[in-house]
């Protein structure tokens, strides 16, 4: 299995110090060294950094974790491989242009019976079910809206369909976000907590790091972070249900949709 | 205008002496301060750096610079912006999947009349006629070889005539690359040299740095770069043709068409 971690803010926000909390899970606190990656969105532009290395020993995760990249939306997972071998192409997350917008994806779990999904115009490059997942799904996006719609509505309770789908190919938590909107769905397994003024510490549960929020934000912040497992030990996360369904916005839950 | 970099190479080898060089023309001995981006392929998966600060100050290049990332296919490019203003979205290379695999672009020059390219299904997230004429070139691709041939050589002759259509339209110096195969087009400035046995000493022409490729490689290494201007002061580089179209292959140069 492996960890997602996603990030969405209404300012440009570094994920540093969650980050950090990560990284140790890839071969450290954690068996997930396998490889990983983040990717920042800046506007519509993004740029993601990967190793197939494990985070903890990675000198490109240690700038990633000194070097605070501002974003407003973030991807990120650490990989204990399964399906597809250790290299870059297996790497998460995946970037793919749909609707002139780049759509970026990470997907926590296993599936069966993917092989014959149909990608129509999106190949997958690398060998994981997740890759697979992730052309199936923009390939169904873009079929059943050729042009971006207006109302997003329609589409979010379309994707949510597409995901549930997935989920019965076994387990299918996931993070999708095209710059603008980070849309979440879990199979078993994803936590999530909005921070908003007034803002307090934080302490990570997987390195002795402690952050003071007000220190670092203004009082109109708001920024939610999801994850897979909580990464602080005195704040309280929410589980995510079974086939749960999300869309935040500039760090706002705009959307919800359970099963 | 801009200044390109690219690596072909038989066995994977860092490019930290060739980009240090170029890193220098971003904003200090040269006026490419709009952004920068390197691309390496490892297998058939990629990773970018990239960065809308100017090079010669970025403490990502930096790590670029002293982290030698081995690979056998490089694209590099340092902007100083015209069409587009200075983005993430609009920062060189750009990358695309076509036939299942990640082909990568990097443009140096300017088009006029670039806006009616048909790009097809592959459209531009950014502003810049590099990026559509990326596009364009894509989408001309997969229309006349919905799947990828076995020969390559139609394929190529085929890429060439495109970039001759792109030079009617302005000034298109360009590298290509899906990882395997390193394709070149010359409208008015790129130089390319291969080193192998028996190797000698370089030194940087915008940096007091020397470096004996002897020390650095095995007798049987081929290593071909490509770059806008020569990056070497004591080295016969070759200067490419007006509408000169090359292709290198694991180091060697394998195809070459002049007009």
């Amino acid at each position: 299995m492996c960890e997602l971690l996603g990030m969405s803010a209404n300012v440009p926000t570094d994920i540093c110090f969650s980050f950090t909390g990560l990284m140790q899970r890839g071969g450290n606190t954690g068996p997930h060294s396998d490889g990983w990656g983040i990717t920042f969105y800046e506007g519509r532009g993004f740029r993601t950094f990967k190793d197939p290395n494990p985070s903890s020993r990675s000198r490109i995760a240690e700038l990633v974790q000194e070097y605070p990249i501002k974003s407003c939306a973030v991807i990120s997972h650490i990989r204990q491989a399964n399906r597809g071998g250790v290299s870059l192409e297996n790497t998460h997350p995946f970037t793919r242009e749909l609707w002139g917008r780049y759509w970026t994806f990470a997907h926590n779990g296993q599936l069966t019976e993917y092989q014959s999904l149909d990608t129509g115009r999106f190949n997958p490059v690398g060998q994981t079910d997740s890759e697979k997942a992730f052309c199936w799904l923009l390939n169904q996006m873009e079929e059943r809206f050729p042009v971006m719609p207006q109302k997003l509505e329609p589409v979010l309770e379309f994707v949510a369909s597409c995901c549930d789908q997935l989920r019965q190919l076994g387990v299918y938590n996931m993070l999708l976000s095209d710059g603008e909107y980070v849309l979440t769905y879990c199979s078993n397994n994803l936590h999530w907590i909005t921070r908003r003024a007034p803002f307090g510490q934080a302490s990570l549960i997987d390195e002795d790091v402690t952050i003071d929020f007000q220190k670092e934000t203004t009082p109109n912040d708001v920024v939610t972070v999801i994850a897979t497992q909580p990464l602080t030990n005195d704040e309280n996360w929410h589980k995510m249900e079974v086939g749960e369904f999300n869309m935040f916005h500039y760090g706002e839950q705009v959307y919800n949709r359970t099963l």
